[in-house]
């Protein structure tokens, strides 16, 4: 016998920013903006921070938190959550580990839909779950009814679902939704959410929380991430919503895993939450244009891009750009010959990967993404 | 089956806090200091808010924390670590749960000395480990080789050592540490070493770290909090020091538990880790007048009080102060009719409790030390 974590590596997203670290590449893998945050939140963090309690808050968070989040989730997505029914975390991270810990009981089987992110099977597996994996298919990246039976069982108590996906950039149909709330009826599932791109979504397209369909009020955990609404990902806050009895379990998970995260933050995020329509339409409307800078770019360079619906992310189709390599070699020459940071597809699948795909992130300044266009563009 | 967590109640100091909120009970229960830290690190913290980088630092953290801790744990304590043996964590209580998490599997035993805190025995148990518990006897809380010996079998693979002790403020003397080095040589044991309290000492006795000695130091996992060291415990912010082969196991867990913490509180952590040694000095000397005012005062009330020689507690000892309660009833009746909380000592027991010991935190104002003594002196 060995301990669980023996055999695992460092995270992808964690290897290639060190390695673009070391080696001066533009980091277009581990998804994070390069700009500062929206400066009235960072002051309010910096004023919390001088002038009000550092000392713990109480594990579920602070109370206006909590409240600033179910009124969140009202005016934006329609949902009747209460603030007891909100758990705040040291970022969604924690969020899912917290849920996992609390729901999975040794033996349990759990839904995964591959590509999936790399936190969700280690943990299944650290909590004593057998994973059960369903494949989306590119280019569209849908679920079918069909996969998902013929990967249920008598054990299967959870389904993960990530909705808007990373990698793929894709948002899912109402109707793909409305599918997947029936089957968890059917197979009395908990759905956890991970919808932290759930405000970053283009062209129209709008987000629709899982939690909202027939039958799941009582049985999803909805998961959201201040570090991805507000562009600041290390601030490492973030949040899951359940019903009462749901949420119980996860507070239990929660108080021993980190017992609270910096009341600074939360006074700050609490405050951001309440920022009127208008923000949210800038933001989107400023990563779409990002997005749509990257994919000119590298489509006037020769390679062929799937287009993203929501998330910091495109994805480069190496075989309908006619190139011979998979993505784990793409990568593996770019960071070297190019100077630019990717994260290969295949990084997102346990087995039977998918290797024709390699994932960029465009959440950065004109000429950042200039600059890796060219440099791609003399790579090819 | 069900869930693990499921007949788990909220922590005692989250629900003692809760108490004191409701009620407006001074709070001398959950251990945190009600000043507002050191003016210099939380300018510091907001320096880094607002002109720097706000996002994901490195998983293991930014490099000048891990260097900064390892320069101290030089310094005070005459440790060689290196950068790279220092992960950070958001909090101690997420280095526990890393700690467990990566090196327990299934099955294995894991030695804990009680009274012991109270995330210890759920996060081995939610790691598929099984808990032995040796006991420590007031009034000196020592362990003796004896107490371990039967405690020990052949699967077991772990030592979780709280020093300076919470609840009972004890510094475990040399010549017990030596022993239970030696235990853990004999036995192959890793030590989880959760020394949050090692700067918070009294009366010139000096916290030891058990990784330094002889054969310790490729076994131990040194925990630390600076949130107990800069009294600021709302920062939650940690690490845990291992030599590599255990540090790479630890930084598996780690990254899939919380991944990084907030890079603005890492830089100003690694800032006020470099402070003069009589900055330590004065805050020892502050924390022990507020002990001895405290101390001193319930004596003057009539009550028994056990000294201590570090952590942020003392504890009342009812039997000796002729009191017909037990520790739960006390702390019942204190909150509701004296209008303070405290912590029952039982708390800290799985089972077989000790019943006559109520903790109470001194990390406060003279102010309120005075009213809370008067409330208690005229609760007699
Ligand atoms: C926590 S590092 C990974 C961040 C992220 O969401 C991504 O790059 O996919
Ligand atoms: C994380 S709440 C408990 C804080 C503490 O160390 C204590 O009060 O014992």
């Amino acid at each position: 016998g060995h301990p669980v974590y023996r055999d695992m590596p460092a995270t992808i997203f964690e290897k290639m920013s060190a390695r673009a670290r070391e080696t001066g590449a533009i980091n277009l893998g581990q998804g994070f903006p390069d700009a500062q945050g929206p400066d009235d939140i960072l002051r309010a963090a910096a004023e919390a921070l001088l002038h009000r309690s550092n000392q713990y808050p109480p594990s579920g968070g602070l109370p206006e938190l909590r409240q600033a989040v179910a009124a969140h989730y009202e005016r934006h997505q329609g949902l009747d959550l209460r603030a007891e029914e909100v758990i705040v975390t040291s970022g969604a991270t924690e969020a899912i580990a917290a849920s996992l810990f609390a729901l999975i009981q040794p033996g349990d089987e759990v839904l995964l839909l591959a590509p999936l992110y790399d936190a969700y099977l280690p943990l299944v597996e650290r909590a004593g779950g057998v994973a059960r994996i369903a494949r989306l298919t590119p280019p569209d990246w849908r679920i079918t009814r069909e996969a998902l039976d013929t990967m249920i069982g008598p054990r299967t108590r959870l389904l993960i679902l990530n909705n808007p996906l990373n990698p793929s950039g894709s948002v899912m149909a109402r109707e793909d939704l409305a599918m997947l709330a029936s089957f968890c009826l059917d197979h009395d599932l908990i759905a956890i959410c991970d919808e932290v791109w759930e405000h970053v979504t283009f062209d129209g397209v709008r987000h629709q929380p899982l939690m909202a369909f027939p039958g799941m009020r009582d049985r999803t955990v909805k998961i959201g991430s201040a570090g991805k609404i507000f562009s600041l990902t290390g601030w490492k806050l973030g949040w899951m919503c359940a019903a009462p009895p749901i949420a119980t379990l996860l507070g239990r998970a929660h108080q021993f895993l980190t017992f609270t995260s910096p009341p600074n933050l939360q006074w700050a995020v609490a405050e951001g939450l309440g920022k009127p329509d208008d923000w949210f339409t800038a933001m989107r409307a400023g990563y779409q244009a990002s997005r749509d800078r990257l994919v000119r770019g590298l489509g006037d360079a020769g390679y062929a891009v799937q287009q993203s619906a929501g998330t910091w992310f495109v994805t480069v189709d190496l075989a309908a750009s006619g190139m011979a390599l998979n993505d784990v070699d793409f990568c593996e020459r770019i960071i070297g010959e190019a100077g630019v940071a990717a994260i290969p597809i295949s990084a997102f699948y346990p087995d039977a990967a998918v290797t024709h795909l390699v994932r960029l992130c465009f959440s950065k300044s004109d000429a950042v993404i200039d600059e890796a266009v060219a440099r791609l563009g003399a790579f090819r």
